[in-house]
């Protein structure tokens, strides 16, 4: 019953129907994710994909964000490059939970089929979005954890799925339909974690967009793919269990009384979750040392007491480039030590190889604790004059219980997007804000 | 060290090196699969394909099959829907020891890039075929049975793989490029055995033409993966073994010295191949009782003592129409006994639901007797005047032991495409067996 389940719920959610924190966490969600494919938008990963494909583009009615409406594209290749440029950065919104970017695959099909289509109002927008979201994390919830340890990129094979059912939703597929869409999703499963630390991995959430998008469309023509595709015995769940028992009755029972967006989480900084706390102990250090007249250069040691995750997916010892030192905690905690800050512009490929960071860098020691909870640290900074500088921190910046404020988001997309937009940023950025409100959102898609 | 054995392997191939068995192979295999495609074509599975993602197609640089030359479109959508037709009517090769039917992604790929290219030999085509079939082929038999047992359509998991190869190949990539192909490719499975029995199941081979030519146009352009995305820890091999053991190793090993392409098998009926014995055996029946003079209305009872697994699979007494009638082992042997053929006419709507058709499908028996091998029966039928005939198939036709003579590849071709190109078919089907010698397959492949 869960495809049939998940299709009658996802049809039947109305705008009206969102609790207000549901709605402002989707304006969060999606603002968050708009700054970030801005950001995104010129990076040479999404500059290869787009030279490799655009070749071969239809019809321009998308658009690309980051070019403010000078490129555009067909919508399957729109969805397919914004999703890219959205992950790029590792900068997107996480569901704790299961660690799903939950708002790529979708927001990315939603926004080119939207503009595609036109007359899509805001509401409709931020309704899909919740129905999409809310579609990708609960079944990354039935198969988490097995799915994920066994080496399965859980934002785009979710995320597929999820992209469907909100495309679905802005096309008002009926019950058969949608479930025939969610099939035809759940069919397309991109996305091993072996690619991490290559271009290919923010290629996931794009493709799960695109590929979402692609089965609503099929879906909306006809197209049959199977009415149990979740729950049969060799269907979605079953297959890509990794070993674990897929618990979708358990999850699924619970659309619309807990709503998984309200547990969507933004990240401060742009680089894998799990060595946050490092960061956000070294940034706390760096303003300490600041206030007692002491400099980075007369650390000797940096020891950080971290969750065993921590050394098992950040652990780049020596990173040579920009996408790497986005796997490397020591990378983070040396920028967050020289500079009291980790954004975009502290993983640029230059800043990686800066002598003065590595030279942290090289200093800095982890140590995997299991008593530690994930988003838990504790840093030690030794000086050569053997003064220590201590620092625990108990939740991250970005967690649920710490989570970053409009504000703190607003200036997370400033700095993420001036270099992109320049001085047309701000305005952007009230846009982006604003386009739940908006009576067509093509115009304002079209400007970013 | 698999993948970059792969890389290196299928860029090293080149079209003197192949042996003359294998060029037979490959020649054979080509021809089976655009008789296929073109047979397929106007399926409403296709049709509706087509209806969908047309509105976004892209510079119309390749052909749709059985358009001749009419329908031309971008090659993403143009190997998308060359694949799903190929597949959709179920007549297409199979690769028996994996049940892989390994020339519809990697062709379909083939044929859209090569003709958008412009300038392919067909020879060259021939060898990236090979390359392709060949990787798709022993990356199946690494995996087998586990993956397919738990739910994978190998078919498409494997073959992405093998169509990006292809495609790569064609590119001339580099070693390093070719890895980053098959990397790209690997992350993108698509495939659930759930979906049998609706649209999506020929959807798979034809996504993954799709994914494994974006696979290659990307690597082109710098785009990156992981070195060892088939083999490392949560590399494809590990990730999609359905709990076996993987063996890339032993089965990579033997790239160039084991050609599977030789194991490849043509369907002479468009039906599952685990009725084809007992199909076989009516239709020499069938000419038995025209030498004797006996006629199907004297038909009193048909007994086939078959393998079970026919039982299992094909066993449906009253199909309703012709895509039932696939899976109906009575259906089969009605029309092997009444027209001495089981083409896709046949199995047309029409014919199953025919009275006469009806009347003899009623007095079928079928009887599972674990003694038979897969491919093997015995029939018997019993007559009015108590005359008896009776036929023993050690090895159906198709079957290894059994191959079709191109003569019979002929047959099937004209057969299934007569219905789509009318006056054309025997050009068409002249230019099929050729297109290995052509000095640039493009206008070749435009013509069918």
């Amino acid at each position: 019953m869960a495809t049939k389940v998940l299709a009658n719920w996802a049809i039947s959610l109305t705008a009206s129907k969102l609790p207000s924190p549901v709605k402002d966490a989707a304006v969060r969600s999606l603002y968050n994710w708009i700054g970030c494919a801005i950001g995104g938008s010129q990076h040479p990963t999404v500059t290869k994909l787009y030279d490799a494909l655009s070749p071969f583009q239809g019809l321009a009615t998308a658009s690309l964000l980051g070019h403010g409406g000078e490129r555009r594209t067909d919508p399957q290749l729109a969805c397919l490059v914004n999703g890219v440029a959205s992950h790029v950065h590792d900068y997107d919104d996480t569901h704790l939970a299961t660690i799903i970017h939950p708002t790529g695959p979708v927001a990315s099909a939603l926004l080119a089929y939207a503009e595609h289509k036109g007359g899509v109002s805001g509401k409709d927008l931020l309704c899909a979005l919740v129905a999409g979201i809310e579609a990708s994390c609960k079944l990354g919830l039935a198969v988490w954890p097995a799915h994920y340890d066994i080496g399965w990129h859980i934002t785009s094979t979710t995320g597929c799925i999820g992209a469907a059912v909100a495309v679905g939703k802005l096309m008002n597929l009926d019950e058969g339909k949608m479930a025939h869409a969610i099939g035809l999703a759940s069919t397309q499963n991109v996305g091993l974690r072996e690619m991490f630390g290559s271009d290919t991995k923010s290629f996931h959430p794009g493709r799960a967009a695109q590929s979402g998008l692609l089965a609503a469309l099929c879906a909306e023509k006809g197209f049959t793919s199977s009415p149990q595709a979740l729950e049969a015995k060799r269907g979605w769940a079953n297959v890509v269990a990794g070993g674990g028992t897929p618990k979708l009755d358990k999850y699924l029972r619970e659309l619309g009384t807990v709503w998984e967006i309200e547990r969507n989480a933004f990240k401060p900084f742009p680089c894998g979750i799990v060595c946050h706390p490092a960061i956000d102990a070294c940034i706390q250090l760096h303003e300490e040392m600041q206030s007692n007249g002491l400099i980075p250069r007369d650390i000797e040691s940096v020891t950080a007491k971290v969750h065993p995750l921590v050394i098992e997916l950040t652990s780049k010892r020596t990173p040579r480039d920009g996408l790497e030192g986005k796997f490397s905690v020591f990378h983070g905690c040396s920028v967050g030590l020289l500079y009291g800050k980790a954004g975009p512009s502290q993983y640029s490929d230059d800043v990686v190889r800066d002598p003065a960071v590595v030279s942290i860098r090289d200093k800095v020691q982890a140590n995997a604790d299991a008593q530690l909870k994930a988003d838990e640290t504790s840093v030690e900074i030794v000086f050569g004059n053997s003064l220590r500088l201590q620092k625990h921190v108990d939740h991250a910046v970005g967690s649920l219980e710490v989570p970053m404020t409009n504000d703190q988001l607003e200036a997370k997309f400033l700095d993420q997007c001036k270099i992109v937009l320049g001085d047309e940023v701000k305005e952007a950025s009230d846009s982006a804000w604003a386009i739940g409100e908006a009576d067509d959102v093509g115009s304002i898609i079209r400007a970013f």
